[in-house]
């Protein structure tokens, strides 16, 4: 008997290790992450290490835990997310992610069909982003001890030769670059969950930001930083930087674009949009020679079309990010302190 | 001001990305699970390929969620268990494991001082299984939206050249070898979740398997397959391995090691110690004439002086596990059905 996706429902026998849960990982996860690694059915994926991983002689591993709520939101879902949220780090460092692997936390009761449409949009996000999802894990726990579906995803890359991109490597007189507007993964989420009414629909950026970063190492393979501003949003990411660094940051609020759909919902939630998580940007620190190639690079790419040189490294014992504001005047752009939007990602 | 790890408790702001999470990153992650990759700072971490997979050209990826209850059992609790996981399903390719990456999904309220302990205990896990902890994540969800603490880790590690393990190498004519004794694990978490009272105490048999196998591979590299019985037990795991080699098994009762508080507890629960979980045993399968000789080395190493031959592979259609039982009779031994143990690991 097939598995019942239509009108099925997660039940404790799917995270048991027998029969229930070959099905399930067979007539949902496999079907639809197919690939031959995957398809091994082993405990662990064997691949090759690729050739480009024995010129530099360096890889990355990154993982991320997801736990979104809602599921599904405007311009993504946790399928996706988890995806993007992992190759994103891989590719922070300059890496080509190859491999994905893919652990689900189910809760009893969720629908099948909710799950597959999750898993499709994995395979799909994957697909985009050129990398296969090789090893899986499934859990189930409880009605109540869990939250629909967590999925944490772990990433394996290889450093191009010659690239050596680390959040301490900033300098005085360094640029300071993003990749596009602030604040619409946040908002998109808060608007879904609060079930606000905006005049159009603020949607994710989430994306896989590994073909932006491919073309940015391409043209300047000296980048020194490079960072995805995800929760705590700008602000925190900065100031993660400067500390790691220790140099201290000046930027220019006029020059960092925000959506003006975002702008009204953070006036209308009292939210600044430099603290609201984004999927789909990063954050780029280069010598300021290298600054205008690097931008050009950018917005030559659709996900780096709304690029911008937004402030310069400086010496700065205390390591803070002072920001000139949209008024002329200058303030510190602290840390987040507290939680404003929980579970974004 | 410092981390109140003592009395503390999870809070939301704990998986913000702000000051909170960057304080229990540091003082309380970075801190215990200390290595230098980890410390690095940056989104992913960057190691340098060893050379000994150079030699053979392959990797190994592997991935489970850890969602056990109880968190703390006699013999581990869920932090040792993440990493044994993950360490093992590395293992049983033949490979040894090099880094493994953890993600965290805390509820609210989970006291600091226990979180604390998990991660000694998987820091001290780490450390015994000669792996480390690269690369982290921490996320945060609600009260009643998790259980205290769920752990994914996934590991990475190299296949040394000449070995090539994998389920579907099982031929007729086979032995079939196992590590130790069946059942402890689930029978230990089970004593502990229904505050059973038996004479001793039975404890988990949670070990990484990595150093058993190393030795193994080294004496037998020709090894045909290797998998370590966790959830569904022996008799799930053999029929997983009989399926996919396409052979059927024949074992004998008589010669699967049981502890006889182990039996004593089934007997007592209904249970089938067949089907019970473990965490440290592991199912070998090479050519008869290999069997002796890794025997013997199994029985020279701490993790395998209970072991044992059981049985042997042979040709069958319908790829059945078949079993003498110690009465003489002859029954099939079939995948497990539902699920009698939930959250298990």
């Amino acid at each position: 008997m097939k598995l019942d996706i239509k009108n099925g429902k997660v039940d404790m026998s799917h995270g048991s290790g027998g029969r229930a849960m070959a099905k399930l990982i067979n007539e949902l996860f496999i079907k639809h992450l197919n690939n031959t690694l995957l398809r091994q059915g082993n405990d662990s994926a064997c691949f090759q290490i690729p050739e480009q991983a024995t010129g530099s002689g360096r890889m990355v591993m990154a993982t991320d835990a997801h736990v979104i709520s809602p599921l599904f939101f405007p311009g993504g879902d946790i399928g996706s997310l988890a995806v993007h949220g992992t190759v994103n780090d891989i590719a922070m460092s300059g890496a080509k992610p190859l491999y994905l692997s893919a652990s689900f936390i189910l809760e009893e009761g969720f629908p099948l069909a909710d799950l597959e449409c999750i898993v499709i949009s994995m395979a799909e996000a994957a697909e985009t982003a050129s990398v296969s999802i090789i090893a899986g894990d499934t859990k189930v726990v409880e009605q109540g001890k869990g939250d629909g579906v967590f999925i944490s995803t772990t990433g394996i890359g290889v450093v191009p030769q010659g690239v050596n991109i680390s959040g301490d490597k900033a300098q005085a007189g360094d640029a300071i670059l993003i990749s596009g507007s602030m604040g619409d993964h946040g908002i998109a989420i808060l608007s879904k969950r609060e079930n606000l009414d905006f005049e159009t629909t603020i949607e994710s950026d989430s994306a896989a930001l590994n073909s932006l970063v491919a073309d940015m190492v391409n043209a300047v393979p000296q980048i020194h930083c490079l960072r995805d501003p995800t929760r705590g949003g700008l602000a925190t990411t900065l100031n993660e930087l400067a500390t790691q660094s220790k140099v201290g940051m000046q930027i220019k609020e006029s020059n960092i674009p925000v959506n003006p759909q975002v702008t009204a919902a953070c006036e209308l939630l009292g939210l600044d949009p430099l603290y609201i998580a984004n999927e789909g940007k990063l954050i780029a620190i280069c010598a300021k020679a290298d600054a205008e190639n690097l931008l050009s690079v950018m917005r030559d790419h659709p996900l780096g079309k709304d690029a911008a040189i937004i402030g310069e490294v400086i010496t700065d014992k205390h390591n803070l990010v002072q920001m000139e504001t949209c008024f002329g005047g200058q303030r510190v752009v602290d840390w987040l302190v507290g939680e404003p939007l929980p579970r974004i990602c």
